[in-house]
């Protein structure tokens, strides 16, 4: 890896390690930062070596570059609206030597079925934002409000870009929250993008979930499993054993 | 409590406790007998001393009878479509001298709307059969047949009936397979029940879940609570901690 901090355009940017095969990201504090929700999605996913990947609404680049890691997918696309985002996404994949298989597009999502043609894609993933226009404060810092709230596009909206992108029988992974459950299911079932698996995140044992992963599929017909929860905290406040394996897991075996 | 016996018209017919404020229920035992499920189900419900409740095939009565003793409801209707089924359930209800309160009618619970009239009740409850017809064997019993698969009704079927019975805010309250939760909320946000609130029940803690109870309200908006999961055994296969509690609370407290 060549200095990475030949590829910082601002003092406000920092190089973080994504902890997964030397992979690194750039990031600026004063603009959004991704989360844990992107590393549970970006595990959550199974691609193998004919499939096309596009991740909608892509931010930072994160869930592309962790994919890259996580699966042999030889095409995955990240699509951000937000011009300067998005150039500091496409360094991040330059910075990593993965220009020749991640790529990152400046675009609305909604246009993406346009712009890359319809089922032209096996494989659509997003961590959209999780609140309405309704909830919660809205982040006066347009590119933290995009991420955050339903500014730019709205569930129904990724759903749709999904449903346009996919090939039949091509898969849909997201992550999001349980308060919107049935929302996400009916827009999905509404556009034949059929849930087929659940997996719900929980804070701790004891506690209710918060978010879900879900794998829904093109065409398929109804018929959902629920693999067991996940969990990110022990009751110590430590993450648990398998947040740790998600995280730490190519580190270690790299390093062992 | 009268003699028992006196409301058993065939040797094939038990008198089983509920285990509940000295509730007993009438069974054959080469019927479909009620199990867990409805008792989980009842123990869901919420209701007060404005409610009137209908249960969507109540079958041998299992429902509107544990109902009698955890609400105050006024009014608890069970309507089954299988005479001899009906007529057992009746006896249940004489035997437990609840004529008054509880009243079981057969008929078909797709006419439920037309026979009681719509927006005619505040509750709606229902243990339907969970199998389509696509799926396992179906009992050449048809009582049992009825009960686990969609014989008689689908799942659309009864959504429908309850959409039509339940007065604007009014509740519906199921018991159903997680293989289906996704055919579940799409049907109840059909037809404007919204799911409020959602609890998995798992056989053991560190299973999937493989049911759910579902509260979904008439013309609410959509935001959806999960509860912790319900988890039926320990696991030495001895009943957990809540499962006897939703069972023998209120011989407890009686006893004590």
């Amino acid at each position: 890896m060549t200095n990475v901090e030949a590829y910082l355009k601002s003092p406000t940017e920092r190089v973080d390690d994504l902890l997964c095969n030397g992979l690194k990201i750039i990031q600026d504090k004063n603009s959004y930062c991704f989360s844990i929700d992107a590393v549970l999605l970006s595990n959550f996913v199974r691609a193998g070596k004919k499939d096309r990947i596009i991740d909608l609404g892509t931010g930072s680049g994160v869930i592309p570059l962790l994919l890259s890691a996580k699966t042999e997918a030889p095409k995955i696309v990240g699509i951000e609206m937000l011009e300067e985002v998005a150039e500091r996404a496409e360094r991040s994949v330059l910075m990593n030597n993965l220009k020749g298989r991640v790529k990152i597009i400046c675009g609305d999502l909604k246009e993406a079925p346009r712009i890359f043609g319809r089922e032209s894609f096996t494989v659509v993933v997003t961590n959209p934002p999780y609140m309405r226009m309704d909830e919660g404060k809205i982040s006066p810092k347009k590119d933290i409000a995009i991420a955050r709230h339903e500014v730019a596009a709205t569930l129904e909206d990724v759903v749709n870009a999904a449903a346009g992108l996919l090939t039949f029988g091509g898969k849909f992974y997201m992550v999001y929250r349980t308060w919107r459950l049935t929302d996400a299911i009916f827009e999905l079932k509404n556009r034949a993008l059929e849930p087929k698996l659940l997996r719900f995140i929980q804070p701790r044992a004891a506690d209710p979930p918060n978010l879900f992963l879900v794998l829904a599929q093109k065409g398929a017909g109804s018929g959902l499993k629920i693999l067991p929860p996940l969990v990110v905290y022990n009751d110590d406040g430590n993450y648990t054993e398998e947040i740790n394996r998600i995280y730490f897991e190519d580190l270690k075996s790299s390093s062992s």
